[in-house]
């Protein structure tokens, strides 16, 4: 066989020598990662044509392929949207331009056509250079700054007006992120979202992946919801930060709040966490909780002072764990230390990302997902929630590396506490 | 204040002196199971009015009361259907007829107007005498055998022309079975199911319920599905049969399917239950395990022939529990053992809980409704789900006594199992 | 009977003399609504006896009744601690004091042992008179007007120094509302969460209900998730504020971005609304969404210039619809018209609850909460979602007023709009 | 380039002219479908190496492709392993052999190493011709008629001795269904099992497939579960029946019973319909519809009597659909008309989907998951439940041509419902 040979017949109205070529490439797993077929596919979707150039698949699964298409369409401006289309498959044309840039009209928004980031891995092309963007992001757009050869993601909040802002697709290409082929021990679990699998593989996937992070001098960040207060699983996170496994937090006011109420208490949302009772007057418990820390001036000082003793928030101030409360409007107080603008909350949480490697997401759908919004897609997320629903929707709206584990919150701590703190003691 | 008095008034159009009038009396926490307000509530929705004849409410929790209430209704018809509906919730006549008795004229159904059962213990009035009625079930019938002076709850295809059957509710009362005022690691759990409740007390409820039912001598029952050996926790099912725990099991051919699959070949539903991954051909390992076992001639002799070595059924075989396997249309093969009429496993079901004091409910709707339907109320029940949906609707269809637990299958059996035998093993 | 009568035993070691001893009295619905025994049962659970003094138990359904009772326990202090607890649950002593009250020593948090309001309607004692407190809602405290005779609830965020501030349970009275015992269309789902019951009935109670708001002039609050376009139901929610039904709306970024996504490009979240598949490029339109309407200055701005000619937003603006966005961590963009100060939008929701009578709350958990944090128990509330879980946190976190539905929010939305407009229609 | 050459290099220690050689071709949507990088991913993944000797892409999406790529591996039975794989993926070599049969030495069971079916369209090699094999089900066998030249699937229980029963994966090739590559209103839905979704263009769907189905003269099968009775849909299922849209009817005593249940008494599980109350008494309707439907010696004689007169069955009788209640353990009474032993009603419902090119399962696990392992991939299947589980468990067990929505049960039946009469009305 001598080449794959697609030219548009009579029923797509088009000759062979009238409308417009480009030649994309693209390398990788692209056989075994799908990666050829989708973007073969997308080609036949958007009304072109193609011809296969060249194509050298790997002999072995750890092998990287290579193939070389030529792409034609019925006029330029079809061409250009499947090139675009292409370029967040990982594709890219032989022969690139470079970014094509404008300044900011307006603060605080991007000028029209702006390229809309994903969390991948991306380059712009400056100068005849493929340059690497920083602070991936999805949901961004990209600035650059020529002289310094640099770009990153930028916010649309944060747009000034002037500021050099890449508008379309050409010049930009995305390397995708490629899942380790190895045989994992999450393998299985990037199919269907489902409670029944077995669940003992699942927690020793999480326990190898976080010593691995360690091990690499890489953070872990932990994203959790109140439901790890009330489900008695308190005590495993602190003993995990007391152990040295979590560098991060990201939660809201609630978890701080039941986190200081089981502390002062014994209670969560009123509910006695040793003997599973609602107790008298238990549901005024978490609003005397922010009360007392308010009247302190805050958590941290609240452990200063004594007042505050034990617990998932006094393990992070012992341990210097970098804490992110950020408000939410349906906060009772707040504690002090909660980062009441949504905007401020944001930017603190991308600076608090910086270094982290993995992320555990526990019990909170409003967190998960606003973390899943910053990070890059090379950090390897696992969340974790009895309830089905909060996985597909982190899947849906974009982290697609979310490792989704429905299971119960407390025993998964208790377990994944256990194991990493019995390895961590063994020689 | 002497008495509470409730004479019907001009709005209700009759006098003082008119239409029919009966005393009943009630007995147990009135007050504090809610029983006497139900009560009141019930009359006072059929259109009846009360008087409170007499009250004594017990000094303390413990202590039971007892009140004596008249009804006034507007004729007789009206005060029957309210004494008919208060049998149900522990009211009873306090000058009572014999019940009323018809032979069953159609074989496999009972006569018109038949007293309908409940799962609470029921006495009928024979011959001037209370007499319980065994074999407690719900939507059953009553027969009874004035000589012996016996009764006992009969499903509807067992009835047979001639059967004398109870019908109406005169000469009948429920003696509603009190829940343990004491407090008790359950007591919150009879609230809402949610997940979101601390999950180590939960577990330690069970742990007491199954040694204290044991310490009695009772039987504990297990009804599991196949989501048991999915998760991989078959090896923990197993642990608790070698040690004693559990006296009976029901279940279908799927559990025993994947218990033999996952000996047999190390996967359930054709993941491997070490690694979590799928397994090629895996797939068909269900299929070839239950071919298998009916080639060697049933479960248990392929324990005797050495062919199954491990394994939930294998422990099953080697401590003598009493098995049901019943079968359903979704079955595959089924393995030799399984009951495939559903009327005669339903019978044998009913033989095998004769005994039993405690029921655990592991991951099965079919045979947990099931088996609620044909258990007494006195038999405790907790129904263990990662679903919420299954544990309310075992509760929406009448086994009000079943505790539920929204928690995942695999760390809860690892708990419980760890707990009993750790436990078992101390002096 | 001439009463009943509790006199502490030897079992409770409290001679009949001995101990403190007051008198409360309680009106209502004190039997059907359960109050008379929750109460009873609170006295015996904290140590305390009783004796009903007087109890006057009304005829019909709708009567009221009344009960005055005299508790004893051993000393003062648990005395106090009965009465404390008694509050909440309706009961008030027969001869009160005044309530305590001292003022704030520390701005943005309470004086030690406030009184931590529920939301139900409250009355504090002020110079021998019972005075209505304002503004009621759950975990506020209250703060005085002694010379005004006015009290109101009190968020924790705005107290200041000095401010008067309530101290204890004497003095303080709750009015729990009685639901209506009247035969309604939600009577039936007062009980469990499910997902198996006539839904049709259920559409009809919520139109009713919304008609009865509408026609003693008060407001309907929608609370809405994205899922509303999601699911393809912002038209029938377009449709109804066009025709006057909604007055208030709360929601967040989310709501508003797809909905304008939906405007400008037919899509939510990149699916078509009109085909249910992805479009190429769709998950980039929320962003474009918003940023569009950056550039514009605003939705309000984007309806006037003629930009945004369709859906909830340009409804809302053209109707003149009280709008609340909330911002929340997850944002993108946001949209210009979001708080995004949790404190700030919290006190925005607060006044534009006011005049409130009924709330619909679709599927979105936060707002939900968030908003059943603020409103008092007088407003009825709605809570439709498809997933159980949504509506037992609600319930779980003291919004006790609120009706579960279970269904999926297109044809819920689909026919309160064909119900409430074709009524509307007619003569 | 002139071809995919892959020889076994140093790392998998085999030379280029060692080991064994066999060639297979694939024909179809290989590209698109993923068909070509699967089966490639396999050789790789089982230690083979390939070389693509042909590869014909086809230009337009529905235009097939083929490929004959040779597999090399270190030995006869490594190739024959991979062989055996790639059957079920489509592929098969290109020199077959015939079939290997062996005489059934077990009665109700396979003989050792028998060859395991699935649901796509199977052919199997006899005397050099490929033979189609009928009743195509999965995990049955393979039992051939050389004579006759003919092969169908025999489920296991069947089994008689001497029958000769395909063993091995050699002479038997699958032909995958390809889903239509066309756009549909199903397209998106294979994607994540999610209630977000718009749902108006959902039910076209299915109103689509269903009026297809019936333009073809094909049979449209329900599979119900009592929620469509207790969520008030059986009204739309009756109507749907009358005007000729369903031929064949799965169900459960329970559906049968509250459909009886709710003829009679206005009551399904006790609960008012128009009401949506509890009714007094109501729990023990169900017992006395089956009560009553018993003495009449059936549904289709209490039709014929007049005293059933509406509902589901009713309309079932009248309109002559085949229906199969299938009967389980769960079952009150149950109803004369259920096949109470569940291998009978598995054969009872083999016969009756003859025919069927579209089958609805609505609100039931257990009849769907029975209906999906006896269907061929061939009949488009369409999932209903507001339980996301219940779609998951469906495509977990092989079901794989399901598409499932996420909705509530009652409105989607009553748009289905108005939207097919509608249209059929019109002319």
């Amino acid at each position: 066989m001598s080449q794959h040979q697609h030219d548009p017949g009579p029923a797509t109205g088009a000759g062979p020598t009238s409308g417009a070529i480009e030649e994309i490439e693209v390398r990788g797993h692209i056989v075994d990662s799908l990666l050829l077929p989708k973007i073969l596919d997308r080609i036949l979707m958007m009304g072109g044509s193609f011809e296969i150039r060249e194509c050298k698949i790997g002999v072995r699964r750890a092998d990287p392929s290579y193939a070389r298409i030529a792409i034609r369409a019925d006029d330029h401006e079809a061409l250009e949207a499947i090139l675009g289309d292409l370029v967040e498959h990982g594709a890219s044309p032989v022969h690139p331009e470079d970014a094509q840039v404008v300044p900011a009209d307006i603060a605080g928004a991007f000028p029209e056509g702006f390229y809309s980031t994903t969390n991948q891995p991306t380059q712009v092309r400056l100068g005849g250079r493929w340059v690497g963007v920083d602070d991936q992001e999805m949901d961004c757009g990209i600035v650059v700054d020529k002289a310094g050869g640099k770009a990153r993601c930028l916010p649309m909040i944060h747009v000034e007006v002037g500021m050099p802002i890449v508008v379309g697709h050409a010049g930009v290409r995305v390397l995708p992120i490629e899942r380790s082929r190895e045989v994992s021990p999450f393998g299985f679990m990037s199919s269907t979202v489902s409670s029944e699998k077995p669940k003992s593989v699942s927690v020793q996937g999480v326990v190898d992946a976080i010593r691995a992070t360690r091990a690499a001098g890489k953070k872990v960040l932990l994203v959790g919801g109140p439901a790890i207060v009330h489900t008695g699983s308190a005590p495993h996170v602190a003993h995990l930060i007391r152990e040295g496994w979590i560098q991060t937090l990201f939660a809201g006011n609630a978890l701080a709040t039941h986190d200081v109420e089981q502390a002062l208490y014994g209670t969560s949302l009123g509910v006695s966490l040793s003997r599973g009772e609602s107790i008298e007057h238990g549901h005024e418990h978490h609003l005397r909780a922010i009360n007392t820390i308010r009247r302190l001036g805050g958590i941290a000082r609240a452990v200063e002072s004594g007042a505050l003793t034990s617990g998932i928030m006094y393990e992070c101030v012992r341990a210097g764990v970098d804490v992110v409360l950020a408000g939410s409007i349906r906060d009772d107080g707040p504690m002090p230390e909660v980062i009441t603008d949504t905007l401020v909350a944001q930017d603190r949480m991308r600076r608090a990302i910086r270094g982290v490697d993995f992320a555990l997401l526990i019990a909170t759908a409003l967190h998960s997902i606003a973390t899943g919004n910053l990070l890059p897609a090379s950090v390897k997320v696992v969340c974790v929630d009895i309830n089905p629903a909060t996985v597909t929707k982190l899947a849906d709206r974009g982290t697609f590396q979310t490792i989704g584990l429905v299971t119960d919150v407390e025993p998964f701590l208790r377990s994944l506490c256990s194991s990493l703190v019995l390895e961590s003691l063994s020689p």
